[in-house]
């Protein structure tokens, strides 16, 4: 099952979507964030008769707009790792993002002059959390997760590196591009991929992972709860512009597309203004 | 005024203090995070006629219970910068902590036995926002400021250094005891104290900041936008356990208190479990 969150006139509705080009409203949900919340949310889901919504002329907002806590981990793809001759981490690196910093999937990013000297992507797997989550082993995480969709990790880089955090780098008002789908029937192994203006920029596999979406659960949840609605983005692969000689950033008027087969693809230009 | 978060059966209520022993509710608003939420919180506030509390038997809830944000500033008390031999930062250092991570003034704090090796003290200053500050400049930002409150940045150190990231030995279940109050009158200048079972730690002034409450408004307002009821937290002075010689960690049935003259006192005993 595919779920989305719709702008519509007057606020963002919860949609179940029932085909490339249509959906059918889940009413009395504003978006997938409130939908999670309750813990019926998958039949209620399954079950929706709302309105039908032409996909094709759709407005999609961030596709769960208002976690609690967005988790990021860095440095988690095996062959990037080893490729930099560096050995696998025994610990997952963990830092934050803002509610505030996600941006719908197809949204124009407008960054401010100031922000905008070094600007990238990091195309990443998305997991959402379905159900409250403390202590959770990872053997049974899978049932704590609700799906899957796709994140650009829009990264300020010159942020980024001011100060040891690097958290501040990643919190651009309204920037990561994020959907434009929560997949309930995904697993991960697919090709993820990121382009600027349609040259290939990093391309892996989701399962390279050296935390798995259920160790990252584990992991987090015997620190925190996790909670419905709740998002860990899992880290990104080789070839971000920063890294590459002479460094690539996004200029102006740019679109940069991360692609997670089986998942869909969030497209974003950026505005610098 | 004073304003708090207590608990009741039931939940939790919005009150305004009146004395150290009664306070005011403010009917209509579960906690400062609702209360905040209304653009109109400080009239609202003021004129609220609700019960009347006994704060001699009061619970105290996290002062603001539920913000979208909570920043977290690091390396900011000059004295203790220069003591170390540094120079003074361009930038602040952030990271971030989650609403989950927030305990009441008085609460004990549970740790699993897992996180309990080398856990330690952060006495240190938060700033509550009141207004949406988006693009803030320094000399606007004490308008978007509501006020301030007490905070103990409960660190897990080994977590803390598992990676190059602090941010996950900050995130702890229920472990920064924050409150009690949060007082829209307060100026920074006065002592911050960190004591351990009674034996002070930590000893500073509020003023000692290299980024003051303002100057942070403004920094992380140019990067992403702080709602009403968001906390920025802001930094610790020397004299944690972990930089101690030997080191000194919090063990099972110590209590740390973090006071702030003219603020009050968060005073939290730690149960491992």
């Amino acid at each position: 099952m595919r779920l989305t969150t719709l702008r519509r006139s007057g606020g963002t509705a919860a949609a179940r979507v029932d085909s490339d080009t249509s959906a059918t409203l889940i009413d009395g949900y504003a978006d997938l964030s409130e939908l999670l919340a309750d813990s019926d949310w998958k039949s209620v889901a399954q079950n929706a008769t709302g309105g039908s919504v032409d996909l094709t002329s759709a407005d999609y907002a961030p596709v769960v707009p208002h976690p609690s806590k967005v988790v990021c981990v860095g440095l988690n793809y095996a062959t990037h790792i080893k490729e930099m001759g560096r050995d696998l981490p025994q610990y997952p690196t963990l830092f934050a993002k803002f509610a505030d910093s996600l941006a719908g999937p197809y949204d124009d990013i407008v960054v401010p002059e100031y922000a905008a000297a070094q600007i990238d992507w990091e195309a990443e797997l998305a997991v959402v959390i379905g159900k409250q989550a403390y202590q959770v082993v990872e053997s049974d995480a899978a049932e704590y997760i609700a799906g899957y969709s796709v994140i650009n990790d829009y990264t300020m880089r010159d942020y980024q590196y001011r100060t040891m955090m690097w958290d501040q780098g990643k919190w651009l008002e309204r920037s990561s591009g994020f959907g434009p789908f929560l997949d309930t029937d995904y697993r991960t192994g697919t090709a993820i991929e990121a382009r600027l203006d349609g040259e290939v920029m990093q391309s892996a596999t989701t399962d390279d992972l050296v935390f798995s979406p259920e160790k990252l659960v584990d992991y987090v949840s015997h620190i925190v709860t996790l909670r419905p609605g709740d998002v860990i983005i899992t880290g990104t692969t080789g070839g971000v512009g920063h890294a590459r000689k002479p460094a690539v950033y996004v200029r102006d008027g740019q679109t940069v597309e991360v692609t997670i087969e089986g998942l869909g693809t969030v497209k974003n230009k950026t505005i610098v203004k």
